[in-house]
């Protein structure tokens, strides 16, 4: 998927593994889209609109909250590139910004 | 599913849609078990334990975001609630504490 490849570059510096969560969620989308000539799934009917923008909103919550976590992993780079320039130790910085 | 039924309970009080959450994401597990004996999906062979680890990673990363989520949610409806208690206006309160 070029797609996946896109976002793999703009994770490439976090531990979040973009690719795996990609797998995840299309293939949930797949999956629904194959189901719903059958029952609702999870009580989820996605050719009602309602149910349609509920997996809609479920999949902006989740792109939201990966975002989320890129900011915090990011921030806690800057974190440690600061206390390292000021001479803290490096196993005290992983201890102390990762835990 | 039942368990669903169970996870709905615990979040009834947030605006988190689990079922719909519950429903990407175990469809995408169906999905990518159903696809196991095709080609790798996103690059990804579920059927090596690399694979396996990864989205099973994945899995354990979005469910301590989904609870993480409603952690948040639950802070801010004791500030909330405080803030009520002191007398604060709620389209104010709403505003403030919902953004």
């Amino acid at each position: 998927m070029p797609v996946v490849k896109e976002f793999e570059k703009l994770f490439q510096c976090s531990d979040i593994d973009i690719t795996a969560l990609a797998a995840l969620v299309s293939g949930g989308l797949y999956y629904l889209s194959l189901h719903k000539d059958r029952s609702p799934f999870c009580g989820i009917d996605i050719n009602t609109p309602e149910g349609y923008e509920r997996i809609e909103r479920a999949i902006e919550f989740l792109v939201k909250k990966i975002y989320e976590e890129g900011d915090i992993q990011d921030e806690k780079k800057a974190i440690a590139r600061r206390l390292l320039e000021a001479g803290v130790d490096e196993d005290v910085i992983k201890r102390s910004v990762w835990g």
